[in-house]
């Protein structure tokens, strides 16, 4: 089994030993738990280029407005320990709220033209949760390395500008997005799903295969993409309601034309879910 | 001489060298230059805890407003260089602004009833600019302690709480402002006052007195006291205007009624100087 670490002066002392006097590299995985297929090509991906790798398991409420799904997102530390286990983790590092939060945090943090868009457009305060997180996480881990997935892409590039702006001394390691056998992006909400619920969900990544073909045929117009997987998606019964469709580079900005390697980004509610994905034009497997 | 290094990468591979290798502690007392015995006072302390002192040296333009006196800030490295040498200083770290800033920052950084107050209702984004400055230094030169004086005492109050909810590994250090015999705060913006206005600024530490004095005679009253004030300083011809008088408790938080070791905060117009200064009542040495 990984060693297991609640405290964070626990975590601390484990990587100032590891890396001052041991001299070996640390890579940090973080994760919400209720560990996937996704988490584990993080933890391999840390696995290969680093000689020690930290998973840290928090479902983080800063993150979470009012009414979001805080409450029941998934948590089982016992299944997680085991997958860590499987992976050849080191460490887990699952804290509790009273050692990451003895107080309620004061600090907000943004980043202009990265938080206050998509996501954070619709999930006020959510980025300024992920990045107070983030930097606690690296503040106490130390990692040389960090892993996050494209599944979450705004979250990535928060948190890639976020290490700029402050000069942090970690490495911002982008995974791709892992998705099951008929394209759904894996998330640990995907629990939240009823089979058939399931079944709509696959409508975003097929949105996806639509917009490709359409720009393959010479479409390039970004509303009308933007238009055609809007339809797309809701000609599916189980798709509630659209929160966004957006095409845009790759730092967030809005296209008017769809260029090689732009990407489209969407959040979607099925049922009582809200799913977000994205996609990268031209680059990905279909 | 100390050595001096401007980037950030020769700072950062210094300090890993020192605090892993060779198991120092680092002392950081970070300043804009100019420095005075204010900032001795500072240096000598760090001295006095650490193995090693760090003095940076940079003037922040991401802490001045548009209008501000970033552009006439007083700079005088080799001056610097010198007294950080009859200070024992060992290393100076003054980055180029190229160093520091390769992009303009995106990240803003705000804590809640700390940055929105008092100085940060009169400068809007100086604290913001302030973090994002402290936490670069912080992460490039990884300190034991660092080192702040009590002369601006809300950005004390600001990194103090910075460091705690972001989990960082430092000691924020207090220090006594240091004074001039006939009581004016040393601040390297001393050095705009012509000898009338210097003699005008001498209210400031001036109405701290009466403020006592009137307080010991039973006013407990913070509008009372913050009136009296008020009408001190403007009662001086180079008084030109006042940004604020308040009574807080230590978190900055508006008392009111006066009560012992509750803290005046002013900040006042010398001609075309503003100054800023503070006061625990019945605490400090008149």
């Amino acid at each position: 089994m990984p060693t297991l670490f609640r405290k964070s002066r626990e975590m601390r002392n484990y990587s100032r030993l590891q890396k001052c006097e041991k001299r070996l590299t640390i890579g940090l995985v973080p994760t919400m738990g209720y560990l996937h297929d996704g988490h584990r090509r993080l933890i391999r991906e840390s696995k290969m280029q680093n000689d020690l790798t930290v998973v840290s398991i928090y479902v983080n409420p800063l993150q979470f407005a009012e009414g979001e799904d805080y409450d029941r997102y998934p948590r089982d530390l016992q299944r997680d320990m085991s997958i860590c286990e499987e992976e050849g983790v080191d460490v887990v590092f699952a804290p509790t709220d009273e050692d990451m939060y003895p107080e309620k945090p004061l600090v907000s943090i943004e980043i202009n033209g990265l938080t206050d868009v998509l996501e954070g457009k619709f999930r006020p305060g959510h980025f300024s949760g992920v990045c107070t997180v983030v930097l606690k996480l690296f503040n106490i881990i130390q990692p040389d390395r960090a892993y996050f997935g494209e599944k979450d892409y705004q979250q990535l590039k928060v948190v890639e500008r976020l290490v700029k702006d402050l000069s942090l001394n970690v490495d911002i390691v982008p995974v791709k997005t892992v998705r099951d056998l008929d394209g759904l992006a894996l998330s640990s909400r995907n629990s939240y799903l009823s089979s058939e619920e399931r079944e709509s969900a696959l409508s975003l990544y097929r949105s996806f295969l639509l917009a490709e073909r359409l720009i393959k045929e010479g479409k390039k117009d970004a509303s009308f993409i933007k238009q055609a997987i809007k339809e797309f998606l809701l000609s599916h019964d189980g798709v509630r309601k659209i929160d966004y469709v957006e095409i845009t580079d790759e730092n967030l900005r809005p296209l008017e034309t769809v260029e090689e390697s732009s990407r489209i980004l969407l959040a979607v509610w099925v049922g009582n879910t809200r799913l977000i994905d994205n996609w990268r034009i031209g680059c990905e497997q279909v």
